[in-house]
């Protein structure tokens, strides 16, 4: 009935348009009135989707508005119209606009969720052009597979936009937006990205995290001129390259990155501008990362960077060695670069140059892969660096920066003496004069140095505050320090009119469970962040606990309190699903030899889960922990721990398709008793080379390891092959019939110090592994 | 004192010039007074050579001009000042103008005879903009040493051009033209290389005879906006790319290429716009290309192809396959190319994909050098074919032609059938109607199809004759066949002002010498073409006689006149110079066994040599001909020759650095007797896999070789590794002790045929040579 009133109001309403200039507003309630509405829109009308939840909607939106009328499809009310289920929106035609909906608790089927494009099998797609996403949320919208790859937002055809959206929590494979340029009618797009807030996106644990890729390697020829501008990045933390420019002609200008475990990085493509923007850190936290360099042609200009700890890889400045005449999909030498006008402020290693330098490799890899072919004729102009401490290098230099010239450059390094580059880095004495709380100016430059006019730098006519630099000398991103708070971090300055992704603390209620039966019952009842008691008592849990919140279980007394998980082979006493963060603390829990401490679920995997056990003492299992492939967990902890009398330790090994996945970022062991772990004491793999996923980060610190691994049938106590950061120190290792207690990768950042090892083999260090190429 | 005078009228000049608005003519008449007149000019100064040699000249041209007043240099009369011997012009500034001056005679002692930059070790270089090189001629200005690599015009900075300039006779190694834009201060461009006449460029016998290259692979990812437009390429054979396009975004336009042996291609680089270009051929030569496409985003739109009869590598439209993930320095795949509006009338093979698809050479081949990626979304539109004699395919597809869209072409084939890709070409019957000698259009063909309207087809704004296409749909290259003649090989439209390569026919003159001791002075005496007469008798020559220019010498009676050679130890009898062309008829020399035949000069060979025997008789010499490194000669023929009791026979395999140059285009042997010959019989080699570079030919017909090779090493008789063309047939081998008579080279051109072998070894084909890879 609904429909029939629909579809005769549309028809009055056409009816009486003879007048084409009359917009209409189409008001719709399902898909097929929205499809209706779509096919029948025309310049000019606005297509409203009434409030509430729309499931499984797969939205082809085509059309020819114009310029001056576009067609809109918009919420009822901005925010109240939710995209659920299996669904998507896909762009087809010239000047249309999507507005307020809020994308949540599904996926898309298709490989994306917002597509610039309508594809067809036969016959010619229909590209859009002139077409913009705004004021939208997307949020948490991931295939229940992380292997299985989509993207969010994929852009195609020209002047397309994705405008003051919010966009957080991808976690499976692909960059959260792409802009692909196959085909002529997508290059010299001139895209905006602009005035978004990109909000959490977790580790992924491995490769094709990136929240913004511009291109691929493939099309890296061509001409983008993509706009990536006044968006905040704020715990983008996917991969190591937050954005990958892979194209020509890209600007990237006025972003923020805050907080944001990666760089922007021109991975391929050439020519792009990074003007203005701030790159903000903590202090401590060194995977925050910078401005990433590689291929030619970029300029730098007038970026601020404040409290960042990266290195290497992750340097504020990191540009990169390429490999010479490298294949299309590697590195190419970074050649006429302007690096001008900076500010780096209390920065670990501001400037590495040479990054990626692997001549001493040589011997395992393909001459292919190596990255001998150092930056040439590149500048590095009118830039400050102020440190509070003084560092032992301005410039680190992995190769040698001698194809780079250094002008004018000044540093504050407290009296600490640095190699100043044919005088182009010269010491100074500096004040600093804070701005608001992430950002300070250093003072009294001026006076210092005139600025460096190299061929072109008249063309860079502001500064980081949009102040004319016209007739003004000074060097560093602000030539006056004489400038309001620019409140960068007023999160209502970017994303929607309608969504905040700020959440109230709230105190964490504490539940009492009197027995196992009642324990899921609680749990199911706890909010995120509360707490579980159970009493004392002998336990008996004959069934997994579904775990998918963040949940604490712990016992008052664990003397008092055994939890016996009688469950059937191979299932686990928690069970770990997505969003599932468990920590046990002061339990004693005890298995029937067959069936597992924790798992993850086996598939749909959706979202991460994370483990962390604390005084508590595990035994008579057959897996502590097993993580299924596609499962990820950022944090794995056990600390005071007693792990005892079982055929499996912690296994987390699945990704075994060496495409540079893994299962958790940080597996942490401190202070813990393994007795009698049989076999897979540790298993944690990371399959693949893939320089640029520094990832994987294994700490086993103050524990003692006694008659374990008898079963390893590799003889290798403490498996890590692959993992990136490995520490083990301090630790006790006895009696464990195996040949290796570990073996450290080299080249990488594997350590050991202060193990005392009696009848248990030794610690080995190999230089270079051998492994499988991704590329 | 004539210095004196000039310094003192300069300075009166200059004292009378308080109006910096007055400009002032500054005659000079040597290098010191051009250096100070340099050193002095301003804004609007003309600068006068006066008429004469100029001898060693090292110009260093600086100054400031601006758009209205630019510096000028240039020639009392145009055409009258020569610049010879070891000489140069660099321009570094703004607005500089250089007129009317001729290079000959000499060559440049620098990497350039123009260059557009003032290089400096320790400081910034001079680089310069907006200046011009116009109304020239370079001619036959080589560095003595064929591997000795420069440029004539190298190109640097922004906005400068070479205009009506005459440039021909390039024999080193090095383009003729080249665009350099390493650096930020030579990217966009925007030169201008326009209404130039390239002259003959000689065959280089290898790599590097570009006549034009923009950038190189390792700036190929760099945006250039190079015009050349309006330029009549005649005879450009140095290599087969006449113009190799190795950046971005640049235009070729309205140029003729007339009659020359290589193609325009683009190499590396990508969005090349080939527009309105004429392809004139002879209908015979196959050596005459087209258009040879890699990369990605060209538009191939309004061009004409006449009579042209090259395939492969050389077809019109040439479409190579790419290597996957190709190095920075080999084949990107070609994608998103569009061929629309063209025209080509009996072409033996209009359309080639595939090109240089080698999958099969996989086993010889490292994985990096396979080329298997196919074109892919590439269209070809609108183009017309008329072939007066139906081909057998107007597609041929060296690897599938899947990725290419083919709409609406149409072929009038003379009813032969033929693929139609998906009716992509059709069939139609057309008339055509001669413009002028070197084209003609099909006629009828509007009514057949419209055009199809492809994504940016509405940017193609007019036709091969300027014709603005809208509002007409029809196809190929001109849309209406009521043009006039536009004269495109009137050579006074082209070039200079005062000079022409063109060169009255003149009768030979004979002149007669009576012994040996006149043959040099007679040869001395002679005009290139001329012909000596060597009277009756035995002659005994004791030097070697100098052969610098085209001469014939002959006798009338073979049988009463004999040539005793009695020369030195490893000299020649006839000793060829650079533009030393003999033929030698009907002559019976001979040596004492030490001494050659024939040889070029050992060193200083600045252009080629040329060698005929016919009807004559050679023997009793150490090498009947011996060419020395560095050395090329375009054709070698002995015909109806007898050569016997030789140590060597003909040697011409000295390139043995292995960069693909060898020392003969074509070397051929007909109807000879070869009779002891020791070793070398046939010794013609060339090194270096270089797939782009399909030379060497070897025609060896008719002829017997008995009692040959006694003392080859390698057992071959006919030595011809790594040459491209190769054919041997009806020739009779008897009593030769090696092991093969040749070894074909089975992938490329090698064949024989009708050839009786007799105690003589076989012939051997491999299909796969290993050679050493250049790259």
């Amino acid at each position: 009935m609904k429909k029939i009133i629909y579809s005769l109001s549309l028809l009055i309403l056409l009816m009486a348009c003879g007048n084409q200039e009359v917009a209409s507003e189409i008001k719709v309630s399902n898909i097929d009135e929205l499809n209706t509405a779509i096919k029948t829109c025309q310049a000019g009308d606005n297509i409203v989707l009434s409030n509430g939840i729309w499931n499984d909607v797969q939205i082809k939106f085509r059309g020819k508005g114009t310029k001056d009328k576009p067609i809109t499809l918009k919420a009822e009310t901005e925010g109240k119209v939710t995209i659920e289920g299996q669904s998507y929106l896909k762009f087809g035609g010239e000047y249309l606009v999507v507005e307020g909906l809020h994308f949540k608790n599904g996926y898309s089927p298709s490989s994306a969720v917002i597509d610039f494009k309508i594809s067809h099998k036969d016959t010619l797609d229909e590209i859009a052009s002139h077409c913009k996403i705004t004021n939208c949320v997307i949020e948490d919208f991931n295939k229940p597979k992380r292997d299985k790859s989509d993207l969010w937002v994929q852009f195609w055809g020209r002047h397309n936009e994705l405008s003051n959206c919010y966009i957080a929590g991808k976690t499976n494979r692909g960059p959260t937006v792409r802009v692909s340029i196959e085909g002529i009618e997508s290059i010299n797009n001139y895209h905006q990205i602009v005035n978004n807030h990109f909000g959490p996106r977790p580790v992924k644990g491995g490769p094709s995290g990136e929240t913004i890729q511009l291109g691929n390697s493939y099309t890296s020829m061509s001409p983008s001129h993509t706009m990536v501008s006044n968006n905040l990045f704020e715990e983008c933390n996917g991969e190591v390259e937050v954005i990958s420019s892979k194209t020509n002609f890209n600007e990237f200008r006025n972003n923020v990155f805050y907080k944001s475990e990666g760089s922007l990085v021109t991975r391929h493509g050439n020519y792009c501008t990074i003007d203005g923007n701030y790159f903000i850190g903590d202090g401590e936290n060194e995977n925050y990362g910078g401005i990433r360099i590689i291929n030619t042609g970029h300029w730098v200009t007038n970026n601020y960077f404040y409290n960042l700890k990266g290195k290497s890889f992750r340097s504020p400045l990191a540009v990169m060695n390429g490999i010479p005449k490298s294949p299309l999909n590697r590195y190419n030498q970074v050649t006429d670069v302007v690096v001008a006008y900076n500010t780096y402020v209390n920065c670990s290693s501001p400037w590495q140059f040479g990054v990626g330098t692997n001549i001493a490799q040589a011997d395992v890899l393909p001459k292919s892969e190596i990255r001998s072919a150092r930056a040439i004729r590149t500048t590095v102009a009118n830039n400050i660096v102020y440190n509070e401490k003084g560092l032992e290098a301005i410039v680190v230099e992995n190769d040698k920066a001698d194809g780079v010239l250094f002008k004018n450059n000044v540093v504050n390094n407290q009296g600490v003496a640095f190699e100043n580059f044919n005088k182009g880095i010269v010491e100074a004495s500096l004040g600093l004069k804070k701005i608001s709380d992430n950002i300070s100016l250093p003072t009294g430059v001026s006076n210092e140095i005139e600025a460096y006019n190299g061929y072109g730098f008249n063309d860079i006519e502001n500064d980081l505050f949009g102040n004319s630099r016209k007739d003004n000398a000074s060097i560093g991103a602000a030539f006056s320090v004489d400038v309001s708070n620019p409140n960068i971090l007023d999160k209502s300055k970017y994303g929607t009119t309608w969504f905040s992704n700020e959440i109230k603390d709230k105190n964490p209620v504490t539940h009492n469970a009197a027995n196992a039966e009642e324990l899921q019952t609680k749990i199911d009842e706890a909010n995120n962040g509360d707490i579980i008691i159970i009493n004392r008592g002998k336990h008996v849990l004959s069934k997994s606990l579904v775990i998918n919140k963040k949940i604490t279980i712990k016992t008052i007394d664990k003397s008092k309190v055994i939890l016996y998980f009688t469950g059937k082979e191979n299932t686990p006493a928690f069970q770990l699903h997505p969003k599932g963060f468990l920590t046990l603390d002061n339990i004693y829990l005890k298995g029937n030899a067959t069936n597992y401490a924790f798992a993850s679920l086996i598939e749909n995997m959706s979202n991460h889960f994370g483990l962390t056990v604390l005084n508590s003492e595990l035994s008579n299992f057959n897996y502590v922990l097993k993580a299924y492939k596609e499962t990820f967990a950022e944090r794995i902890t056990f600390e005071n721990t007693i792990i005892s009398n079982c055929e499996n330790g912690i296994e987390l090994s699945e990704e075994t398709n060496d495409k540079g996945d893994y299962n958790t970022e940080y597996l942490t062991i401190n202070n813990c008793d393994f007795n009698n772990v049989k076999a897979n004491v540790i298993d944690y793999y990371r399959g693949g080379y893939d320089e640029s996923t520094i990832g994987g980060n294994l700490l086993v610190t103050n524990s003692e390891f006694t008659n374990c691994g008898a079963k390893e049938k590799n003889k290798i106590l403490l498996n890590h092959r692959g993992i990136v950061n490995v520490n083990i120190a301090n630790n006790t290792f006895k009696n464990n019939a195996v040949e290796f207690v570990s073996i450290l990768w080299g080249a990488k950042n594997n350590i050991e110090s202060d193990n005392s090892l009696s009848n248990s083999g030794q610690i080995k260090t190999e230089e270079n592994l051998v492994m499988k190429l991704m590329y």
